[in-house]
């Protein structure tokens, strides 16, 4: 399994009146702790485009628990749990800054073609930095 | 059941640099969606928050088929298939232009006091509103 | 001068936990304003995209004098108040529900090559459109 | 005068389909820098929401020379170039990574009290704090 840490610090423009993070606004949280999950893999998600790999998410699963607060510094942690093939998964949970536990999430993306947007088997680079941990 | 339809055009803010609606920004049509069903009921939202209740999301799933590009009249289909008691559950369909679903989701919202943040029940006019479909 | 109205209804996810709309997010509204009202003029702005000419935001300026609310029926008018050359310039007025001005805005946009990113003139058939106008 | 750096990083979902940060999604950048200067100066604005006072926009400016790109690592300065009053305007400037001016931009922001959303002075901590620089 491969397991990545990032802290994400709630800006003002992604609350909603009900004084929370809108819930549409994780979808955010989760591209960014994605991407630089992959980044400490040493695999740059603008550079997976560059070469012509899109990434687009087929599924996104997430079981809100608690709210997330304005200016709150939350600790997203992002685990991969199974050596991607044509998809990738990832697992999500987002802590507050007292600790507890907001929400978990999953997000499944396929790997396709830039130009064909057909689907490919996961980038070979991508695929070698994740084998060791599994 | 009760179900309602309503159309989404796609706005430029809400595409990404891969052409397509980002896929964190499903969420605002789904909230339309629901909010819109449920005036249709006779029940408005910003009133259901002015007489005390929050109806926090407590799920989204959404399984992505195909993207929604940039101005594209999207038909959006929300069904409520059981009756609410302390949560009420919306079942999503986006059509594009052609016709063609490009994602299917689900939403479960809680019916919450906006002042203790604990549970209630169904407001009463919103269930009453609902019995005859079911 | 051309002049163009529309309705828009403020999102939850739109505002914030001041309870107003972020002041980030009337952009949106200028945008869809804007490109309903060249759609008035028999303009598709996703068209002139296809026929390769992007058109990016230059300047925005904005005047907030009141808050939108949540599920308010904006009006938004726009006006072309310049045949353009190579910019186009709107101006914008949003009015609440109950007809008070809730903002000002003026934005100047380019024309330039979604190949080349250079600058053009303004399309031929957006000037023939605007020209009785004036 | 007071002056501020800091870094932020594109999001893909800031991002729209001609492939830069959405003109809108800027105000976002502006809003997380003049709250790290503020917070900077020791002055939360969470802090100050909850001491019941708010810091609505009132004006915002934006002259954009080149666009940002995702993924980029942007430096976003601000400065305070007047001792506030009633009112406190932010001037920004963001460069790209390779350090060319991307954007200029200038808010406003008035302080009213949360509660009547009159007109306040500016709070004394932060008075105080900016004194020394002026």
């Amino acid at each position: 399994m491969f397991k990545h840490e990032i802290n994400i610090r709630v800006r003002y423009g992604e609350t909603d009146q009900m004084g929370f993070v809108y819930y549409g606004n994780y979808a955010l949280y989760y591209e960014v702790a994605r991407v630089e999950a992959l980044r400490s893999l040493g695999c740059s998600y603008q550079q997976l485009e560059q070469s012509g790999i899109f990434m687009p998410v087929s599924t996104l699963n997430i079981k809100f628990l608690l709210p997330a607060r304005y200016d709150e510094e939350l600790l997203v942690t992002t685990r991969i749990a199974e050596l991607p093939t044509s998809r990738i998964t990832f697992l999500y949970e987002i802590y507050g800054a007292t600790g507890v536990l907001l929400n978990e999430a999953e997000t499944s993306l396929a790997f396709i073609s830039a130009t064909t947007h057909k689907p490919i088997r996961v980038p070979n680079n991508l695929f070698l930095a994740l084998k060791p941990f599994f």
